[in-house]
C-alpha cells in the first residue's frame, strides 16, 4: 500500500514533465460504472472497492473523493495514508486542486480514463491557476501494478432477436437519420452497453454486465466494431459483415479515428449498405458536404480519442444511442416483464427459505411474528453469514430460464452493514444473520430476455418501534412514487421530492437518488433519465416504454439500513382528463416480492397507500404462484393477506 | 383602437431610424408589476387589462404576449386587429422577431420600460439576423395618448419603526456591507418596493402598492433619495437627512448616474454619515480603491439608466435588498400576523352576509346545505354583482384597524367567470351571483402592519360531483404543500409538484405558479423566491422568516374555476431527527377562513388530511372570536366543525 504509493511518486517525479499530481479514476476506457478486475486502477492504489470514486496523489498526500452511498465503507476501508472527501461537503476535486495545488502544477491522468466532460472541466478549473492537465503517455498505475489480471479472452455472442426485438439494420438506420438530421457524417461509440445494444452483441469482459470490451464507429456509408478478434468467432464476423460492420482490432480505433478525422476512414472500406432510406434521391449527393462534423458523447468518451479530432468539427452531445436504448421495445418490455416474474420467484423462495433457517438455527420468531430474545439453537448448526444466504440466492435465481449471472454484487447486509449503502459482504470478514437486526438486500440479475434489481427488507425478530416508523416512512416515499401520474415532459427531478417527503416529516433523509434505468439484458445502471435531485436529473423527461427504479432508503449509520426498490416502466396514465391536451404518465411495477408486513406501522398509512400495498400482494400472489411449490405458496398467501386500516 | 395603431405606425415610420416594430411593455421606468394609471401603455395601446403582457406592433401586425392566467380574458379583451401570443406555447417574444421580421429589422422601445436583462436577452435573439434594439429618444405611447392621466402627487409618508422593525440607519449599514463585500462603490435601486424598505416610506402614487415613484442611489458615503419633491413635505426631508439621505428631483436620477459613472456623485454631497461600522480602521483607504463597482439589479434596472454606466464595471446581479426585505423582522411577523387575523375576520363576516343574501334574494340553500334549483325569490331585490359583492367585502376590510387600502384588484368571480384566473370584474358588464355557480375570491389589503392575500372558493347551492373531486383535489394539494416539511436549502421549485400531484392523478393541472412572497405593507407579489414550476425558483431557497402563498387552483375554461390560498410564515420545523445534520423548515399558516366542507369530497381525504382540516378550523374559531357578533359566530361554529373520516 504505502509501496504502491512511494512507488507512484516516484514514477510522477521522473515523469515529463515532473507531475505534482496524479488522478487516478474509477472508469475504464470507455468510462463504465463496472470496469473489470484489469481495470479497477483506483481500487488497486487506494484499496477503497466502491463503484464510484476518484483517487488524487500528490507528493505528500492521498485523497479519495466519493459519493454518500459510500462515505461509511471508505471510512472503513482507506488507510491513514489518506483523506475521505466527501463529495457534496467537501470542495469536488478540481476545486480542492486549484485552491490547494501550487500555480502552475501539472497534474497528470491517463487520458484514455477521463471523459471529454470531466477534463475539459478540470481544465477550466485549473486554469485560474495555470495549473495544467498532463495527459501521461502510459498509465502510471499499471507500470506500478505487479500482479494486474490478464486480458480478458471472452467470446463475444449476438443477441438474438427474440430478445433484442430490433435489427442491427433498423438500429443502424435510426442512428444515420440522426446523425444526418444532427449534421454529423459519423460518431464514435464509446459506452460499452452502447456498442453492445447498437450491434445485438453481448460478452462476458466485465463482471455483472454483459458487454464486450469494445468501441464502435459508425458513419453515413459504414461501421465498424472494435475489439480484441480472438474474441470474434467467424460465425459472429460474417453475422457482422451482414449489417456491414467491419471488425477490427480494438487498439486500431486510436489510429481509425485520426482516419476520421481527416475523413479518410470511409474510403478504406468498400462496404456501403447504409444509405437505403437516408440518400434516397439525388439530392444526397449535395447535402453530404453539410455533415461534416463527428458526434462524441462527452461524458463517454475518453480524452484520449477526443484529443484526435479537431475540436472545431465535434458535435459534443449526449450519444443518440443512450435514449434510443431506454426506451425499450415491445419485445424488450415483455422480456423485462417475464425476467423480473422469475426473479420475484427466487426472491420468495429465498425468503421462503431464510425464514425457516432463522428459526431453525437461531430460534428467531420468523418473517411473521415479532418474537424477541432468540438465541442460536443449536450451536453446531452452520453459521448463516451474509455471503452464505446471498449465495443461497444466487442458487435460487441460477435455477431459473435464461439466468446468465448477477447483474451487481449483491448487498447482503445486517444491522449496521445495513447502513451502508452500497456494502459488499466479503466471505471472510462479513457479519452472521441476526434474528435481532433488520436484514436488506438488494440484488439483481442478467437474464436473456432482462435485467433485474430489486431490495427488500426484513426482521425476523422484533423490530423496534423506530424501525417500523423508519420501514413505513420509506414505503409511503415508495409507493408516493411509484403510484405518481405526471404529465407528459416532467422530469425525474421533479418527482424526487414524492419519494423523500414522508422520511422529510421526520426530519430523515437518504444520501442518494432514488431511480435509475435499467437494462434490456445490458449494465443494471442506464441512463439518460434518472429520478434524483441531481440537476442532471432535469435532462431527459420521463417517457413512455422507459424503465426506471423507485428506492428510497433510510441509513442509520452503526445501526441499521432500510431500502425497498422495485422497477418500473412508464406508460400513459388512464387519466380521466387530459388538462393542457397533455397526456398524462403513470408507472407499472414490474417487481414482485411483498413488503413485510410486519414492519409497517398501520397506524402510519392512509387508505390509498393500503390499498396499494394490498393490490400489489395479490398481484405478487397471482403473478408467482405458477413458480411456487405448495410450503412456498403457503408461506406467499400468509406474506401478501390483506391489510385492513 | 385603430387610430392608435394607425398613428403609432406614422411615428414608426417617422422615427430616425425607421421602426419596423414597436414593444410596448406593461412595465413603467420601474419595471413595477401593477403601474399607476398613466405607466399603463401597454393596456392602452391594446385594450388588455391583465398585469402582465408585452405588445408589439409592426407595419401591418399586432400581438400581444401574455401568460396562462390571462389566456381567456386576453381573448375577450383584444380586438380582431390582435393576435394572442400564449407564452409556453408561441414562441416568446425575441424568437419570434428573430424568425418573423426582415434580416437588419429595427425594433423600437423606450429604454425606461425595459429592464437590462430583457433587452440585453432581446439583443441577443435579434443578432442572429443583424435586427437591432432601438432605443427611442421618446416614449411613441406617450405622444398618441391624448388624454394621459396626470402625474401622481401624492404625499410621501414616514413607515414608523413600530411597523417597519428595523431602523433606515440599520438598513442601510447592512446594504453598505454587501456593497462592500461585493467590491462595489454605490448602488442604483430602481424597484419601487425597494427603495420604500430601504428607506421606511410609503406613498400613494401606485394603485394597490403603497410606494413613491422614486429612486435611489445608495454609496459607501451617500444616500440619495430621487421623488418628485412636491411629494416631499419638510417634515419627511429633514427626517430622511437625519439618515443622511439627499432628497433630489424624479429626474435628476438619469444626469446623477452619469456621475456617479465618472465617480462624482460623491463628492457633490457632504454627507457622509454611513461609513460607520464599514470602515472602522485605517486600511478603509486602501480598500476603497477596490470597490470600483456599480451594483444593478438586471431584472429591475431599466437600460436607460444601465447604458449610462461603464459596462465593465457594472455587477449586475439580483439586488441585496430583495433577499433582505423577504426575510421579516419580527415586528413585521408580528404584524403581518395580525393583519391577516383582522383581514379574516373580515372575510368570514362577508361570507356570513353573503350566505344571508344569497338565500334571501335568490332563494339559495346556502352555504350549509345542498339545495338545487333555487331562483330569485323577489324579482325587485337589488342584484347582486360581483362588483357590488366585492365592494361590500372592501367595506368589510376598511372598517378594519390600520386598512390602507386593498392590495391587488379583487378578483370576484361567478362560474365561468372564475376560469379566468386574474379576473378583474368591470362594474358594467360583470356576472350576477349565481346560487347554482361556483364563486371565488381572491383579495387582499394593506393594513399599516402587513398585507394580506387570500383566496376562497364557494358554492351556496348544489356543487356537482366533478366540482367536489376538483375542489377537494385543489384542497389535497393546497395541504400537501402548506404541511411540507423539508430541508434547510430546498427550493420553491422542488416543492411546487406537492401542489399539483393530487389534480394529477385525474390528469388535471393550473397553468400558473404555486406560490409568491408578500411584502410587509408593501406589494403583494414579491420576490426573490417563489414556489413554481418556473426555472426562476432554483434560484432562491425558502429561508426561515420568509413569506409564501400556497395557492393550487383548478379552471375550466367557460365553466367555473377553483383555488385556495392561505398565506403562510417559514419557520424551523420541529422534527424528531435531524438527518445530515440540517435543519427542517416548516410553514406556520398565517391566514385564517374556513374551506367551505359542503365542497370537500370527504372520501377522498386522508386521516392527516382530515387532520390538519379540523385543527385549522379550530384554529381560525379561537382566533377569530373577538371579532365576531353573536351571529358570526354562531355562522363561524357550524362552518368549522369538525369532519370525520
Amino acid at each position: 500500500m504505502a509501496e504502491t504509493l512511494a512507488a507512484l511518486r516516484s514514477l510522477m517525479a521522473s515523469h515529463s514533465p515532473t507531475l505534482d499530481a496524479l488522478v487516478v479514476p474509477s472508469e475504464d476506457y470507455h468510462q463504465s460504472e463496472y470496469v473489470s478486475a484489469r481495470d479497477k486502477r483506483r481500487e488497486f492504489v487506494s484499496r477503497f472497492t466502491g463503484s464510484a470514486g476518484l483517487a488524487l496523489i500528490t507528493k505528500d498526500e492521498a485523497r479519495l473523493w466519493t459519493d454518500g452511498r459510500y462515505f461509511l465503507q471508505a471510512t472503513q476501508q482507506l488507510s491513514d495514508q489518506w483523506k475521505l472527501m466527501r463529495i457534496g461537503e467537501d470542495p469536488f476535486i478540481d476545486a480542492w486542486i486549484s485552491d490547494n495545488l501550487p500555480r502552475e502544477a501539472a497534474v497528470g491522468v491517463d487520458p484514455w480514463c477521463v471523459s471529454v466532460d470531466t477534463a475539459q472541466r478540470w481544465e477550466r478549473a485549473f486554469a485560474k491557476k495555470q495549473q495544467k492537465l498532463v495527459q501521461t503517455s502510459t498509465n502510471l498505475v499499471d507500470e506500478v501494478w505487479k500482479n494486474r489480471p490478464p486480458t480478458e479472452i471472452n467470446p463475444v455472442v449476438v443477441h438474438p432477436l427474440e430478445f433484442s426485438g430490433r435489427s442491427v439494420a433498423e438500429k443502424l438506420k435510426d442512428l444515420r437519420e440522426k446523425l444526418a438530421n444532427a449534421k454529423a457524417r459519423g460518431i464514435i461509440i464509446t459506452a460499452l452497453d452502447e456498442v453492445a445494444w447498437l450491434y445485438n452483441i453481448r460478452g462476458s469482459d466485465v463482471s455483472y454486465c454483459p458487454v464486450v470490451h469494445a468501441f464502435a464507429i459508425v458513419t453515413l456509408n459504414s461501421a465498424f466494431l472494435y475489439a480484441d478478434k480472438r474474441k470474434v468467432s467467424s460465425t459472429v464476423s460474417s453475422s457482422m459483415q451482414d449489417f456491414g460492420i467491419e471488425v477490427r482490432e480494438y487498439g486500431a480505433v486510436s489510429s481509425d479515428v485520426a482516419l476520421l478525422a481527416s475523413n479518410q476512414l470511409d474510403q478504406d472500406t468498400g462496404v456501403n449498405p447504409g444509405l437505403n432510406g437516408i440518400c434516397e434521391n439525388d439530392k444526397c449527393e449535395a447535402e453530404e458536404n453539410y455533415n461534416d462534423l463527428i458526434w462524441v458523447d462527452p461524458a463517454s468518451c475518453c480524452y484520449a480519442l477526443f484529443s484526435k479530432l479537431d475540436a472545431n468539427k465535434v458535435l459534443l452531445k449526449q450519444s443518440p444511442l443512450a435514449l434510443a436504448k431506454a426506451l425499450k421495445n415491445l419485445v424488450e418490455l415483455d422480456g423485462l416483464r417475464n425476467a423480473h416474474i422469475r426473479d420475484g420467484a427466487a426472491v420468495v423462495q429465498y425468503l421462503v427459505w431464510l425464514d425457516k433457517q432463522m428459526q431453525e438455527i437461531y430460534g428467531a420468531s420468523g418473517y411473521f411474528l415479532e418474537g424477541e430474545g432468540a438465541s442460536k439453537k443449536n450451536p453446531e448448526a452452520m453459521k448463516l453469514t451474509e455471503v452464505i444466504v446471498s449465495n443461497k440466492l444466487e442458487g435460487f435465481r441460477a435455477s431459473k430460464e435464461h439466468f446468465r449471472g448477477l447483474s451487481f454484487p449483491t448487498i447482503s447486509s445486517v444491522g449496521a452493514n445495513a447502513a451502508i449503502i452500497h456494502y459488499t459482504p466479503q466471505a471472510e470478514t462479513c457479519a452472521e444473520l441476526d434474528p435481532d437486526s433488520i436484514y436488506l438486500f438488494d440484488s439483481g440479475a442478467q437474464y436473456l430476455d432482462g435485467t433485474t434489481d430489486i431490495t427488500r427488507t426484513v426482521h425476523f425478530g422484533k423490530p423496534s418501534a423506530h424501525e417500523k416508523t423508519c420501514y413505513t416512512a420509506v414505503l409511503k416515499g415508495h409507493i408516493a412514487l411509484g403510484n405518481a401520474r405526471f404529465p407528459d415532459g416532467t422530469n425525474g427531478h421533479a418527482l424526487d421530492i414524492l419519494a423523500r417527503i414522508p422520511l422529510w416529516r421526520y426530519g430523515l433523509d437518504y444520501r442518494h437518488g432514488t431511480g435509475h434505468g435499467i437494462g434490456s439484458y445490458l449494465n443494471v445502471h442506464e441512463g439518460p433519465h434518472q429520478i434524483s435531485f441531481r440537476p442532471q436529473a432535469r435532462n431527459v423527461p420521463l417517457q413512455v416504454s422507459m424503465t426506471v427504479t423507485d428506492e428510497p432508503g433510510y441509513y442509520e449509520d452503526g445501526s441499521f439500513g432500510i431500502r425497498l426498490e422495485n422497477v418500473l416502466v412508464i406508460k400513459e396514465a388512464d387519466t380521466e382528463f387530459n388538462f393542457g391536451d397533455k397526456v398524462y404518465l403513470s408507472f407499472e411495477h414490474i417487481t414482485w416480492a411483498p413488503y413485510q408486513v410486519k414492519l409497517i406501522d398501520l397506524s402510519l398509512l392512509t387508505p390509498e397507500e393500503i390499498e396499494f400495498v394490498n393490490t400489489y400482494h395479490s398481484k405478487c400472489r397471482q403473478i408467482l404462484a405458477p413458480f411456487m411449490d405448495k410450503n412456498e405458496m403457503d408461506w406467499l398467501n400468509k406474506a401478501t393477506e390483506p391489510l385492513s386500516a
